[in-house]
């Protein structure tokens, strides 16, 4: 179906609302509604400019918007068309009456390409019995909690009143001290004033998301890439460009095109152990999308969540110690190999954007809970951390190829997989007559959790056959079990 | 100073960026460097549009972007002016060298309006003996530390695995339960289910801003108003309207037309015990605003920082309380009357809007400390919370009154103030021939603090005689000491 008639949208020019705002909310409403139905080629930017008497770009950029919350999808040379509105147990429930005023249902329209998607609930109520290969996580239940607990209690007693008051924005000192010492270990060189301590890794993408980005800015991301992160993205009502990966990392070759195509303003990469693919980049590919960077200048947002966990091979370089000028912004976290309940993530970036961050992030929530960094800080430097690490990779290495051995065994011949180097994640490629989606309720009635393939992509379908599967937080006795029946779902469902 | 010749802006028609963008950048570029000096007379929007070959709403968008960033002051009737540039001191240190990269650079000049504003230094590092009047909060040297510290150790005994994992992205439930039944006394039928909690009310104002607004978009305020919220929408890039507040809180009857005039998405207010002027807003203004806001469709966040701390006179409903449709966003939070690193608020609303800032907050920091969920749950269901607000309403009644009599006998005559209600703030108008922020180094150095009325008003300078000071978080003792200091310095000072 195509618009045959000339669209009319009235506009308010006297207004102090922007044309291209004005024509975003026109449009989606109509799609919402049903107005353009799916598939509709919309009018080329150029006719419906023509028809409004303004310019074209103005019509772009509503477009654009539009594409950014998932409402149409532009093909180079065919058109902008509408997309399917992808199934919103909100948007269908009777809790949303016509009463509720017009900005709320305006506002679930908006966020429809985001606001449900199933990997973002962390509530740690799993199913009774299910074993947990969707977690996101390292092992909670080989956390040392009673060396922590003995540890914050001892914080409590002797600093209470500074630990339960408002800490500074950047993070405690001597935390931020500890944490350049532990980046030192990598090879970056920063000072304890280089360093903003966050809630949680989230919460520095969150940040520099937002510093960073505006409506209608393009950001390039990898494919597959964080589901997070592309939420985060999606909320934000940016361009997301994705780039493939493969076994070394982003294909830093088809990056350039990218930056020259769509000058996005920020590239988010996963270098270390990549979520969901497990994929470590090359020294080469990170020098070279390091240089590009600098070249279209474009900020990089490298996100190190598991780089700690090497099960074998040479470490290679953060980005971030590639970087002489400024450009990356290196962002960690301890959630994944502790708590995730303490909530205590960092930032290292060099130059102004730093001291940026640190002023939204006070803006945001003012400042992370003292309590817990000052708990995190003696743990870390009293060398409980650094011992828990090595026990645990030696755990996790094991637990790893425990996990290939099965699915070897168990699942369907033609899936694929690569062995990870390091990190919590399999990703495993199905054989082509399967689609993950569908087995997931049924795995999880068999007793068994894993994150299905299409939350990893911009165009969720793409990620029909895949599965990631977490062998960190997992016994082998459950991947043992938890394998065997994962494959026999697979079977069935054939 | 006026731009005569036809402004030549390299557009490029073709590429991703908005062209409203694209003049902004342009715009703000000339700004920063002083290509464009202070008081020059930007052209006419029409001018601009005419000499660009492209519509004057364009233009318009474009304006509003460096109107909300602060570079340039429209005034009705006369035209847009570029402003004078706050000083930062980021921008002119050595910290800034010319070899950052560019977008780095840009972000200093986009980020200029909001990024060094004195008051969100929530450091706890107050000057040695410096008397606290500039303070936010309640006096945390009253918070009963010991009770608090006992019930989070048994919480981390019985509760560790679960208090230190990730929590439910809405908050620990029986806690919601808790803060519902706290609004029932406030006449607000809420269950738990219609309660988030966020990491402080802070976060709380954040997400409501993130979810709703969007550079260009319009929000109503209170003139004066809390500081660290008109830098969250400058930061935003959003244009700020200010509504006059007076003993009865905002001036509902200018309400109208700012309504009509700007469309905005929003409208925050603080109806009780205002921030910074103690005001607190009358039931027949209340019940004006929800309809109002109900018939222009704009949704109103109502913070309720210190709604508790009432010393005299009947309650006001909330305006939740008065809101049938699901129109107003209530914010509240336990860091002002707790200790304030404890971070927990809360947000109560009906409808979509609810759900849909949860799924910020997943996507902002995925959830808050369930830690100190679990401790703030008990330490209110045992009366604790009860009893401490109790004895606090007692011993700050007496410090309000006993600040209004320092006041009366030591700033000089012509000094004004109304006596507040409740709260935390007695709002001081100074005689003309005095200037507050020339006062303030003088009066730290006499070791006492004080806010700066500048803070808290998007034109700085109309705030330029008012003082806001908190009598709460002091004894009678630093009162009366404190008061007689800064009476002395401001006599000197003329």
């Amino acid at each position: 179906m195509e618009v045959q008639a000339s669209m009319r949208i009235p506009l308010e020019r006297s207004g102090s609302v922007p044309l291209y705002a004005q024509i975003g909310s026109f449009l989606r409403a109509a799609i919402i509604s049903g107005k353009l139905p799916v598939q509709t080629r919309m009018p080329s930017a150029r006719r419906l400019a023509g028809d409004l008497g303004i310019s074209r770009m103005t019509v772009e950029a509503a477009y654009a918007g539009l594409e950014a919350e998932g409402l149409v999808r532009r093909e180079m040379g065919s058109g902008t068309f509408v997309m399917a509105l992808a199934p919103s147990p909100t948007r269908s429930s009777a809790e949303v009456p016509e009463s509720w005023p017009q900005w709320q249902q305006d506002l679930i329209a908006s966020c429809a390409s985001w606001h449900d998607l199933p990997v973002l609930d962390v509530s740690s109520v799993v199913g009774e019995g299910v074993i947990p290969f969707e977690s996101g996580t390292g092992d909670t239940r080989r956390f040392p909690l009673a060396d922590f607990r003995s540890i914050m209690r001892s914080v409590l007693q002797r600093e209470g009143k500074e630990a339960l008051d408002y800490g500074e924005t950047r993070g405690y000192a001597p935390l931020r001290r500890t944490i350049s010492e532990i980046l030192s270990l990598h090879g970056l060189q920063a000072g304890a004033d280089d360093v903003l301590i966050t809630s949680g890794s989230q919460q520095g993408l969150a940040l520099v998301a937002q510093l960073l980005l505006r409506p209608g800015d393009s950001v390039v991301v990898e494919r597959p890439t964080y589901a997070a992160a592309l939420a985060l993205f999606r909320a934000m009502g940016v361009r997301i460009v994705d780039v493939p990966v493969d076994r070394d990392g982003m294909r830093v070759d088809l990056l350039e095109t990218a930056l020259q195509r769509y000058h996005p303003r920020l590239i988010y990469t996963i270098p270390n152990f990549q979520n969901p693919t497990g994929a470590c980049m090359s020294t080469g590919r990170r020098r070279s999308m390091v240089a590009l960077a600098e070249r279209y200048d474009v900020a990089i947002l490298e996100d190190d969540f598991v780089g700690d966990l090497r099960y074998e091979g040479r470490a290679q370089p953060p980005l971030k110690a590639l970087d002489r000028t400024g450009g990356v912004i290196y962002v960690s976290t301890f959630s994944k190999m502790l708590m995730p309940g303490v909530r205590v993530g960092f930032v290292h970036a060099d130059g102004p954007v730093l001291k940026l961050l640190a002023g939204l992030k006070r803006l945001t929530d003012l400042a992370t809970s003292s309590a817990f960094q000052r708990t995190l800080h003696r743990y870390v430097s009293i060398g409980r951390y650094e011992a828990h690490l090595r026990r645990s990779r030696r755990v996790y290495a094991t637990r790893r190829d425990s996990m290939a051995r099965a699915l070897e065994r168990y699942f369907p011949s033609g899936s694929e997989f690569d062995l990870p180097c390091g990190g919590l994640f399999i990703w495993v490629r199905l054989p082509p007559r399967y689609a993950a989606p569908e087995l997931l309720s049924r795995a999880q009635k068999a007793g068994v959790g894993f994150a299905s393939g299409e939350e990893f992509f911009v165009e969720r379908s793409s990620g029909d056959r895949f599965l990631r599967l977490n062998f960190a937080a997992v016994t082998p006795e459950e991947i043992e079990r938890g394998i065997r029946s994962l494959g026999k779902v697979i079977a069935e469902s054939n």
